[in-house]
């Protein structure tokens, strides 16, 4: 132990993702330098370096001359028990001046997007600030120029695969619409037509389900990128997990203070979205559009407004771009949750009878537009094409050889709880609250628990009788099931009407 | 233990506000009810609930069937070793839609404010949810209704002191001016007049000390009310921590987020001061604004902005409130510093022939428009009654007095580490930018380590010859010496000019 050393003992306490450094109050260090607890302090090891808050022990959970640090911490400095660390205070950081600046109301320039995305990418923002700078961020408060800065510093940040050919092929959903998970059926379909799509999804952030959880119950998602190059390379195409790549890394950051804010921002959304395009390597993007009364999207307006944007950042950045606004007036499929939407990816890539016809025709749309849009179809025929590729069986080998090169195709698992909730009345299903179905299916335990979440047995416009089951929910712990049942009973999302909508 | 309940375990772990419960990932209640790290959960012991972050545990610190809390945790719930909590997934909280509306820019009605004051008073939101509803609320995104209506909510939430009788005196200075120490001399002489000033005042936020840190390194300061009416039905005044009080208890909460966040917002500065002065009883209050380049309040427009503002909550709430704008230009009396600012206070008191001259004048001003302000004195007299108080040592009598009441005056302590700074060229003092001065003061340790901070040997305008010592750094450790040294030398906070300034 050097002086101003402290040896490292473990005590595995998660805290997810802000590191923590657990230090005695007595310790000499704490009293050399003067710490309190929630200081901010620099953590170094050999050449490693890391800012953490301080938590102060007052008791013998650590011996003198002991530290310990959150599993995150011991992660981001590569440390093994009795390993030696220095702590100092932690450096002041200029970007957080910036960062109030644009608080009071200022424009920020390029320069403090960059030093402020540099920073949280190396983890130097403290929960706190990660939640005051989206917030910040929230409720139209940026211009088109701040949304092109913030999207370039996202960018320049992280790594950017170049996959030195044209075009490169990719779709997102701007979500809010529970259970719409074309993006595994539009890669299959669209690399079964020879394209290159290299497909990298998050996770959910505040809906039920990501593209990421549910391919997960399908194959292995977390892939590094020379993995992920050798399934591309032989399958043109991949479904993998971004977050464990290092495309955007400020972006996974962000995104999990985000989550329990439950913060919806539009310059964050582009630059989020963007990002992880431009760094994967996209030439051709193809972005969804839901828009509905509970969508993440309610209005044309908002939709034209957010279009506006992502086009005018895109082709700030040499992306090309297409926006496809879609209905978004009720979830599409009928799984809402990883397994449970995996299940009708499935059903819809084999050409099951039962598959989800609205989930099929809105891939089919989708895989279309992105074949005229690549220039692999003539105008008017990328629908038929996709068509065609779906229904040979191309598009179901494809999926198969993609998954077999990320490290086999499983079945998902099917959730060990399940109950029925079912008609109080007889009438017309006049409105599905896609809102409320998410938080449902949340508190069912999706996506954390993968079988967990709900199955839905009517669309808008059924008529239904007294009895007649509505949707099941599914879920892997009674306390989840008892949670998502418990909120049901004052807000139930399913509407139902005597007489059909007009 | 009960089927749910988990034994708790002391680990002593402080992480200052928040709750935290720290709980084993394998035990059965994570396991039945599907928690995950960062969950938020209720905890539950006897009558008391509380809501917590999780933090899981992935080791043998923690036996089955036992937790254990953060140091806060425990408080709050009264929780004593080998008690057994219940733990249960957190209650949707309906004023996080509020708050995120907000966020996005929409009004807040007084509904939506005591629905968020009332669950920020009882610990129901984490920090994140703290540093979001601070960030939405600054930088002029309230207005006049909504600023009252957060401060109404402030008030109703927590305790009124009613004195039976007016007027009832305050003061309050808006921060920024390091050294501005005024408030114990002009409660000395307000109730050496015989007019009554509970005073009740804060701990630091953003600067090296708040009056209570001052008061603190005299006498004590955290009594509670019955220990409060106690000394103010005998002396007529008080000079406490409003922090022991259960005074306006959102703001204690608020303002421990909005230190490391480092925020300013005008409707939360009025909301804080007006609730506290409304729920300590003050039927008169007076507002000291310092305005100054690099004082907290910036121009003569800002500080006409921030009075109108207070003026009109204040009308709000039936308190009557008088305005005095003072200038700003540097800091007052010569300490910074708890103990630093406490000598000055205590050689104005004494008529100590090296009293500060500034800071004296200051609180003259002060006194003497309370004492007109509250109908003491006929208008134009109160300076002179203020005067004569101060130098026949009336003054000096009342706040020994009060102090004794209190628990008893004590001498404030002196920095163990002190270390000039001399003057690097001849020339005059052109400029002393208080907010560098007080990150100085801050990084030598204040207002943590009481004796910390600086204290300055020279005003504006002052001639200065090379080597003539500009301030003398006090600190109780070595580290934050050589940490406020290292800020120095890239930010000089004393400007020399070759002429004088005009």
């Amino acid at each position: 132990m050097t002086a101003t050393g402290l040896r490292l003992r473990p005590l595995g306490i998660d805290t997810q993702q802000e590191h923590v450094i657990y230090m005695r109050r007595d310790c000499h260090v704490c009293r050399a330098e003067g710490f309190e607890s929630q200081t901010r302090v620099e953590v170094g090891l050999r050449e490693r370096f890391i800012i953490a808050t301080l938590n102060v022990v007052q008791s013998e959970l650590l011996a003198t001359g002991e530290a310990s640090l959150s599993t995150s911490a011991w992660r981001a400095l590569g440390a093994a028990p009795g390993d030696t660390v220095t702590v100092t205070h932690a450096p002041t950081l200029d970007s957080l001046s910036a960062m109030r600046s644009k608080i009071y109301g200022h424009r920020l320039d390029a320069q403090a997007f960059d030093a402020i995305i540099g920073d949280v990418a190396a983890g130097r923002y403290s929960d706190l600030h990660l939640a005051a700078f989206l917030t910040a961020c929230a409720g139209g408060r940026m211009d088109l120029q701040e949304t092109i800065a913030l999207t370039r510093a996202m960018v320049h940040v992280g790594d950017r695969i170049d996959w030195g050919r044209t075009p490169i092929a990719d779709k997102h959903c701007v979500g809010g619409l529970p259970g719409n998970r074309t993006t595994p059926i539009v890669v299959a379909i669209v690399t079964a037509a020879g394209l290159t799509m290299p497909k990298t999804s998050s996770r959910a952030i505040t809906s039920p389900a990501g593209t990421a959880d549910v391919m997960e119950t399908l194959t292995r998602v977390d892939l590094d990128v020379t993995a992920m190059r050798r399934v591309v390379e032989r399958e043109g195409g991949c479904l993998v997990w971004g977050g464990a790549l290092t495309l955007s890394p400020a972006d996974d950051v962000l995104i999990r203070v985000e989550r329990p804010l439950d913060l919806d921002s539009d310059a964050q959304l582009v630059a989020s979205v963007l990002s992880k395009k431009i760094a994967a390597g996209a030439t051709h993007a193809l972005i969804d559009i839901p828009v509905g009364p509970t969508a993440k999207v309610r209005s044309e307006e908002e939709a034209h407004r957010l279009q506006a944007l992502m086009e005018q950042v895109a082709a700030a950045h040499g992306l090309h771009l297409r926006v496809l606004r879609t209905h978004g007036s009720q979830p599409v499929g009928r799984g809402v949750g990883p397994a449970l939407e995996a299940h009708d990816v499935l059903a819809v890539l084999r050409g099951a009878a039962a598959a989800p016809v609205d989930l099929r025709m809105r891939a089919l749309v989708l895989a279309g537009e992105l074949l005229e849009f690549c220039g692999h179809s003539i105008p008017g025929t990328g629908r038929s094409e996709a068509w065609r590729l779906l229904d040979s069986g191309a598009a179901w080998a494809k999926f198969q050889a993609i998954c077999e090169a990320q490290g086999g195709l499983r079945e998902p698992g099917v959730a060990p709880l399940q109950e029925r909730v079912t008609a109080e009345h007889a009438g017309y299903v006049s409105g599905i609250d896609s809102r409320r179905l998410a938080r449902v299916a949340k508190l069912a335990g999706a996506p954390g628990a993968p079988t967990a979440g709900l199955d839905l047995h009517v669309k808008l416009g059924d008529e239904v009788q007294l009895g007649m089951p509505l949707f099941t929910l599914h879920a892997e712990a009674p306390g989840e099931l008892a949670y998502a049942k418990h909120y049901l009973a004052t807000h139930p999302f399913i509407k139902l009407s005597d007489t059909v909508a007009p």
